[in-house]
């Protein structure tokens, strides 16, 4: 085997029937077929089309050693600065089959997947540990052309900083008991998106200053496990039309909560458990922070162009562009696209090999720009809600335009030099990204990608190395206390 | 007669039989019972109904002089400041009903029409004005008890500064013909909001630099008028379940397009036609603008009560109420409630007699308020869904909670001290309130409710007596240019 | 004895000899006749002669009970809302005289000393309380028209919060000794401003977290005690001209460190010592922020209606009233002078008695004051300088209008309608007001003036009252956990 | 001849002697020993000490073909990418000695003039205009390393967009006559940083919408020309002592306004003159501006890190760090400082070869730099004032260290792990470099640096290539208007 085609994931995807409840539902019979479903499952298969295309072939994937079948390039240990240029053009192009707008799509998980993989000598000889299970895994995902999903949040009942999160009940997953054949998990996780539509769900547990051993592990399980289940929040799939509803209509990924009932996880599923201190550095000291980051900086620099092309398109189609308060708002867009594809320039030329030979792009720009973009998303929602301004408000639908009264919106719904078809068009995508539960999910998402951007500044703080700008300061005013760096 | 209850509210309503198109389809049948509508029906009636209640009838009504039936307070021409404080109270009533998140409740229009007619004198002996023609508008109004809405906007074809705006064809609505019966309408107005919900709808043109004198007009004409189309917006009802769509399920209000389709205005309900001066001068100098703002301030503050109740509410239930940031983003809204409250009380204080009579609030911190409020509510928001963080994402539905799954979810979605359906509750109304397709098009209403914010900020700055601040420097630097005021 | 004049003012502080150290160097001779300081010592004398002009006698001063001589009405206890409004119209006309940007003028210690001894009876039968000493000193004070500095602030050393603060050594000032004299302090407060320039320093330790109760006292002396230093930082009096420091030759008010060298403080003049309680409880229950707070509010009013001047005044100039942007900014302005004034409005409309029997406003209204206005103020700052723009960088002096070059800067430098004189005056103030070194510690001044506005904001959320609008929700909601208020 | 050290610098200049006002009086005697100049003439002294130091030597000089002496490295003209790096070292070690501080080190207007000089053939041809004159100059700048000032801006009378800018009067320098010798210019420019500092001023117009082509022309002259003048603004030179005023005793660059008295520039000084079109298109069309903003951006990049070294040196000084605002705002700064680095690598690594042979760095990243960093350094400037709070206001100076009470300072102004003068230098450069008047001019200056703020960003959006991004929506969306690009 190697990489598989849009058929082929959702022939797997059909067949496999995880337990996935949606709004009291379980859902039954083909998730193919399913009408909040069927988009996500169509996109993700388009997206495993592309690679299987004759022209995108060379780009899109790359033969293992002593392999015959291409495999996907998002699965690429890279090893020199052109293998990271390679990464970074294959994922571009899958991020622009869907203007970055998709999250997930297969290759951030791949790239996790691989990042643990090229690391799995750190967890070498420690504790309950089993780092070959980890090269396993990749090894099997590049075969068979695996997807995943992933959760790896608890939930949010006390947020409190003295809050211990110690549980007498298993609220949070956890192990519940060990025996020769697994471990034993019960609770929940938060947040796996694309839950029940992957083949296999990683979990691992997010480190916090108090923290139950119990739940320190780590592994990766099929979709279809016993005892595993997916409840869906409300589905965002505004209804079939893409005229209506352009993007959820395609890219309603589904954000789903895991509940784990009593489940086995096999021995040669799990990578460690019990071990606080595996859980708490792994993460940090592996290639999965730079190369994650490195992953979606690319998707959300394709999501930024495509922002600005909505906030552009609208200035257009009534003519407001002439407006100096409208050149001020679209030349911010301008600003925070070119400033992550510059972070993003930096992180690969000042990419160095780590001690497990694989080539990390440089953290530093990386952090920054997941830092900024969480609060630049935001804002250039609001900067296409400002442009697009009353007009996003009054909208007709694709029936309306088949309708009797069609010809009275074909003239009061025209733009400057725009049909009203067109102009419509133009305002539902903008509506569509930034006004409907579709568009206000992902601006949550954006904001929390990489977790509490509170946080995330105080960590870039604490993380940064500032002796070199200290010793400035000591150094010009002759400081008693001389700092070395 | 005098007020009507709910039921009276609704019957008129569905014998009226207004033209309204949504989604491609001309509503049949009552609209009261129509799944897009019956929400905003209900609660009209709601209000209603309150006027009618023993305990409130004398904070909700008046008499007027030589009247036997009490007629509702909105109606009350103020000529004194307890009159203004009376109205306060009834319009606060009401927004509490609906936490201000209704906008259109009926006393912002009755407001309309009453300060149309207080200063109707101004249009006395000018050109094709029928001064006459509003004061007996207001009598029926009160009478009767009428609703009203309004479309007071062109449609947005293009907004260039150097946009003349003419056009052959009539686009935006205009007169066409003028005939012994009355004038004839063709073209659109955008933006009715309840439009068709209402026994009348209120037109006045909206005065532009470069002005086409067909479009300077003002009438109020029964919503069934022949030819009149009111073509809906999607609707943004989430569903029939308040535990789901605690707010959409009841105050989607609804905004359509207006067509008039050679629509025949008798003369008895024509303000003015064919005067550019009219138009421009009277929503100017009537006291339309303080006794609107007035009734739109008194709602806002509500509204802001409600969101600083969900902030906290959030903040509470997830227990986040310690950290610095939240504490400093919940006092953002303190202020900012507070900061509404005090403007509006000093506009009922420095309120003055105008010539007509009429007990104007002070016009200078309403407008102050109305300029702040539109950037206060999109952070309100923002800051809502900052507390709720990626808590506003996942959340399940009725129907989770009354299937097989419902334990799963008692337990992982509980709060620090509340239960996981309180917690659900309190999170789907913070959803409803700024997530939502209704909870976004409530941003963009506020963001938009008196026009373009950049011009209202013009506008301020214009209109604001600044000679008393350019006196101080120029004695404090004894200028030769004297300053004088 | 009564109210002083100008004279008399200056009279005493030359007579009294504080020992005021600057740039190395004690101050010796009369203080009014020092460069660095006979700005701000004239510019308190104009002061005092204002309450004996004529025309102003009445609206500036007040009868005790059963005197004869009028006393200035900042020492008038408050009764009624009467009183209140009374006392805002001397506060505005004194702001007024220096255009609020005096920001020490003696009606804030006058207000300090009057509120203490209005609820002086807090203190009665507390262990080390001496309430009868404030009311005395209450007396002594209108009796001679007294001036008073203070120093409330510990030494900014260690900011941690868990820095305990306790140190060996009396860095920050502390009782050492208690005799039957009195009690000896020695250590050094922060933040004297005008230290040196009144007659007595009132001293009061502001309650940490941990606390040294050997540091819990208040007490006044004479500025001339024995031991008592007061250190100034360097002096911000750009010169002596008026044309090219307009403020900093009249307003610079000095701050200082004010060191206690084995200081005898005599038992009458103590207000507690060695009591934690009363250091923390007092200020809060007594009636010291709500007056000090209107005091400093309408202040900062005077002082935002001479910015909006200059704002505008430099828009002129150069003709810029034009540009949207200039119009949002100004009407930034406007916005914010208008809020602080209906914030103040409400405060004293919603005054209430407290139960010693001060009419003391509305706190609530006032403390969003204070937290709103150290943003506003550098804000406006910002704007002055972003209309001034390049304007504000080449400006020449006094002395080269004087000199031959004249005629050339009369040509280059003339303002739209403006002559190059007035022109250089206007931007002169203006950079005075916003950029010379006394313009960014006037920034700094309020910015800081209530303390850090971090812990101000979290202040407000964690003092304000919001069980009405958690009821709100748990209303709407139907929650289990009913919320009463 | 060819590089100069900093006693040539000196000599020359003292000889030269060009006629400089200040405060009303003519400077007489060598400048360098005047008390507010001798700082910033020994500042560019020690810069071209640097070049001649043998470590740096070969990185600060290079050998202009056919030529034996060194030149100075920020004449080189680039032609590869290697140039680049190779001037962007150069640039940095200047920029670095003076902690980007100084902004007008030689090193600008060198480039400037090789930017010409390289883009000289575009004048080829064109009426009124002498490409050859500017090639001369840039050998006789090599060869005699000479400095410049310029002065690109006209007076600030009148901004309105409809002032014509017509005057009878020559208030703008303009050319009053052309004769065999040259023409004669009378009038003023403005903000000619450093004028009369440096052998030649450089004048070039800019261009307006309403332009009188008497004011089209571009010429170098040396700064003794007869008949020109330049006059100071006030000093903002604090003092001798590097101790209290740390940056303003070095790096007081001086701005003034140049008046032309009838100032005969002779030919072969002149670059073009009565052409509306070279004075608009040569500017955009030559190097100047990649060139120019590749030496700004990488000067500003050592102040962003010099500042960071100050806001962190403050935070724990004082212990602050701890806080997550405090962490928040120094990790603005990190953000922007990597974000800064980033956009220089682009447009270092975006280079490319323009039609006279010249790499250029990529416009686009330097111009979003641009237009960010004028936001960044008054934010920047910000957050050091909010980190250092009170702390910034009651500052001693050296003399009170060498005083009797330098005891009390010892102890009260300590810092958590400072000595009271190590926190006091600390806290005085804080100030120095935002609160006093060299400070807040160094904010206006980077804030206006390349121009108006608001015309930049309208700029970045009118000149960026948007096709791509609107081509993403209308395939996405199967527009009418198909867009091609």
């Amino acid at each position: 085997m190697g990489i598989i085609d849009g058929t082929g994931y959702i022939d797997r995807l059909n067949r496999m029937g995880a337990v996935i409840w949606l709004d009291g539902k379980k859902v039954e019979g083909h998730i193919s077929d399913h009408p909040s479903f069927q988009g996500v499952v169509r996109t993700i298969a388009s997206l495993y089309d592309l690679q299987n295309k004759d022209d995108l072939k060379e780009q899109m994937t790359f033969l293992f050693p002593d392999q015959d079948e291409p495999v996907g390039l998002s699965y690429l240990h890279p090893k020199t600065k052109d293998d990271l240029i390679r990464r970074r053009k294959m994922i571009e192009r899958w991020a622009r089959h869907t203007h970055g707008i998709f999250g997930r799509s297969p290759d951030y998980m791949n790239t996790v997947i691989m990042s643990f993989a090229s690391s799995a000598a750190f967890l070498k000889g420690m504790k309950n540990c089993f780092p070959e299970h980890i090269i396993s895994l990749y090894k099997r995902a590049m075969k068979e052309d695996l997807s995943f999903a992933h959760a790896f949040i608890t939930p949010q009942i006390n947020r409190s900083q003295i809050n211990l999160g110690f549980t007498e009940e298993a609220l949070s997953a956890k192990v519940i008991e060990r025996n020769e054949k697994g471990i034993v998990i019960k609770g929940a996780r938060m947040l796996a998106t694309l839950g029940g539509f992957t083949d296999e769900v990683l979990v691992y547990t997010a480190p916090r200053i108090f923290f139950d051993p119990n739940e320190a592990f780590a592994f990766s399980i099929p979709s279809n496990t016993e005892g595993l289940k997916f409840i869906c929040r409300e589905s965002f799939v505004g209804g079939k039309s893409t005229f209506n509803y352009p993007l959820s209509s395609r890219y309603e990924e589904m954000d789903s909560i895991v509940v784990f009932d009593n489940v086995l996880v096999p021995w040669e599923n799990v990578f460690f458990y019990d071990n606080l201190e595996a859980a708490t550095d792994f993460k940090l000291q592996s290639s999965f922070h730079p190369l994650a980051y490195h992953q979606v900086i690319i998707r959300q620099i394709e999501k930024t162009e495509f922002l600005l092309g909505v906030a552009q398109m609208l200035a257009e189609t009534i003519n407001v562009g002439e407006y100096q308060h409208v050149q001020e708002k679209i030349s911010e867009i301008i600003s925070g696209y070119e400033t992550m594809k510059s972070l993003l320039a930096k992180s690969e030329n000042d990419a160095e090999l780590d001690d497990w030979g694989c080539m990390r792009p440089s953290l530093v720009p990386l952090k920054v720009a997941g830092t900024i973009f969480p609060k630049l998303y935001p804002r250039f929602a609001e900067i296409v809600q400002l442009i697009g301004a009353s007009g996003l408000v009054t909208l007709p639908t694709e029936n309306d335009f088949a309708s009797p009264i069609s010809p009275y919106l074909q003239k009061c719904l025209q733009g400057t030099d725009k049909s009203a078809v067109d102009r419509v068009k133009i305002f539902r995508l903008a509506w569509d990204l930034t006004m409907s539960s579709f568009g206000t999910r992902q601006i949550q998402y954006e904001r929390y990608f990489f977790g509490d951007p509170v946080k995330m500044a105080s960590n870039l703080y604490q993380d940064y190395p500032k002796e070199k700008s200290l010793k400035l300061i000591s150094d010009f005013l002759h400081l008693e206390h001389v700092i070395e760096c």
